[in-house]
């Protein structure tokens, strides 16, 4: 398709997040919740630890008793029972007296200090203390770890492994996330009769899933206006991302499907690669329209869709490390494009050097299997000479 | 259990990672490969792209055609043809002949140039030319972005989402990757009981899937010595992983059952949480003991149990940022442990400050999940004044 003009990055990254697209909740059970985007902030239902407790093995004791205690003057106190993790113990602890406790278990009543087992000798119903300890020590006090009402995760937030541990301690079973089903189509009679692998449907499928949202793949469907337009009729996705365009003509036909049943947007972006990329709007469903070629539909999807989707429904953009570096060569943005360009990184003589990798056609598979990171060239700027002091993104092997 | 000494950190590490551990390899479907690590080198089985092919929509000339084209002196062609994707073109290009051409098509016999559309204007069957091209210029080469044999991802690397394509153009459909069975068996009376909740298993199932491993929770069992064995015997895991030790007594049962069964490598770890970890190995399989408590087991599973699966399976360790900050406060290290203590990570005055969290008590769940980072303080510091400039590990939002 030839575009009469390209819609600067920055203006299609407004346009796009001006959109108001519903925020669908789910409750998922803890289990399952980890890679997902909480929905509201998630808050404590009780304070945690629910009581006092030992946070370490020992005897549980009025501190008052280990004042003068020492190794050379021990104080001697009785032994008056044992509180099991779980136990509701039913005896009070009064001056001159202990009882065996165990890290989680609850603090009887009248204690105010746990001194460690290893300071402390048990010589038949009597136990000696070695040392002093403070008002408190070695107790986790009620509500120490979290109050009722305390955020565990703030809304927007992505569910690692260790917020389980949390949710479960307080009680926690199903948790409210982020979700939404996105379903892709492909087009393009050539990969419809197989001449041409679809080889950026799978891959888009997991960059999806890694949002913790629902990925749907619709098939692939020919180049043909009314073939295309039923198909995306039939979708139930939220949201639909139809790649296509690396034959001659289907970009322009889901272009004038949009155009005649919605609105586009924008469709031409000042980027490189993605070029093509074009978001309209049919009803309430939002429809990115991006290449079919693997590199400008991961470029597509990193930097306008994923974009989109993040303003949209509120999540968090996940947190990237900048690299500073000097450039092997001189890179040049002759075309006014916002450049989104993979580089890899090394380090010689202490400097951390950056090469930039082969950035025309789309297609360059190489440029993404084997980046450390990108480069982000600015459309007003004119590029970077060879030895230029740069900052990049970093690529990580992290999900 | 008392430790009658305990044995340093690196100590641990080098025990473990000497263990012979089989490397089992899986074959899994392409679309099924990511987040898992490669059991080979993956390698291209054609040159891709397998033909040369256009890299843009234009005419496909011979580059001598063009030597003296202008816009104020074009040169005239004539349009002999057009090759679609996929199509095998039947004709040749000779001096003064062209032929329509798309991103991605097959060059004909002859031409050895592209045009890009916008250089060029189609007058009925003569095309007008208005730009001189280099020979070569806008083809994607055959073999230009992986030749024959080239390794797309290398032994023990994680495969990400951008792998797909290569995979798929390149034909492969099932990738050989590193597979592993690790059970997990939680022993507890206070958890069976229901009294304790099992906030560690669910967690540790998280930690194991993102080293794209199997993972199996065998359940909870009572501190019961012949109990506990026979569920061990039980297991059909490669790899054994038994939390407990929140209970008074359950790590020396363990303990017991693999010094009578087979060998303990090490059992208390120089490391803060986490002092309780062992390693032991009963017939082939590596049975690792952690504490029951959520914080300890999660540094025990990312220091020591990630560590020695890695050396053992040969596979990468993901890549970490390491930022430079200046301590809120000082942190001391009076046992001589090595400490993994977590901190949050704050900007005031353009500086980086790093505030350790508490460390105390291994079930201080709040210093987890509002971590940004780690401080590792090695056993032979003596830990660091307020003020002092640290570096630490920063946990990010990814997986």
């Amino acid at each position: 398709m030839e575009f009469k003009s390209l819609t600067p990055y920055d203006e299609a990254i407004r346009l796009a997040s001006g959109l108001k697209v519903n925020m669908r909740k789910s409750l998922i059970p803890v289990e399952k919740s980890v890679g997902h985007y909480c929905a509201e902030d998630i808050r404590s239902p009780i304070s945690f630890p629910e009581a006092d407790r030992s946070a370490v093995d020992g005897m549980a004791i009025r501190y008052e008793d280990s004042l003068s205690a020492s190794r050379s003057n021990p104080v001697q106190i009785r032994l008056v029972g044992e509180v099991r993790i779980g136990d509701s113990p039913d005896f009070r602890i009064n001056r001159g007296e202990c009882a065996l406790v165990y890290t989680g278990s609850p603090i009887p009543e009248g204690a105010n200090a746990v001194i460690m087992k290893e300071d402390a000798a048990m010589e038949g119903s009597m136990v000696m203390i070695y040392r002093q300890v403070k008002k408190f020590q070695n107790i986790s006090r009620m509500g120490e770890d979290l109050k009722k009402g305390d955020a565990i995760i703030r809304k927007g937030s992505r569910i690692m492994p260790w917020h389980l541990p949390a949710f479960i301690e307080t009680g926690l079973d199903k948790i409210p996330v982020i979700d939404a089903e996105v379903g892709i189509l492909s087009t393009g009679t050539e990969i419809v009769s197989g001449v041409v692998k679809n080889s950026s449907a799978p891959m888009l499928e997991y960059m999806i899933s890694l949002m913790g949202l629902r990925h749907v793949f619709y098939g692939n469907v020919e180049d043909e206006r009314s073939a295309i337009r039923n198909r995306i009729e039939g979708m139930k996705s939220d949201i639909v991302i139809v790649t296509g365009g690396s034959g001659p003509s289907s970009q322009d036909l889901v272009h004038d499907i949009i155009e005649s049943d919605g609105r586009i947007l924008f469709h031409g972006v000042r980027m490189k690669p993605g070029r093509t990329t074009g978001l309209g709007l049919i009803g309430d469903r939002p429809v990115f329209m991006i290449s079919g070629l693997p590199v400008a539909a991961l470029i597509a999807f990193e930097n306008i869709i994923d974009s989109s989707i993040r303003s949209w429904f509120g999540m968090n953009r996940p947190k990237r490390s900048i690299k500073r570096g000097f450039l092997t060569r001189s890179i040049f943005n002759n075309e006014n494009m916002k450049m989104f360009v993979r580089v890899r990184m090394f380090e010689e003589n202490g400097k951390t050097m950056i090469e930039p990798m082969r950035t025309t056609g789309s297609g360059v598979i190489n440029s993404v299997i084997s980046a450390d990171g990108y480069l982000i060239i600015d459309e007003n700027s004119e590029g970077y000479p060879e030895g230029a002091e740069v900052e990049v993104v970093e690529i990580g092997d992290w999900l």
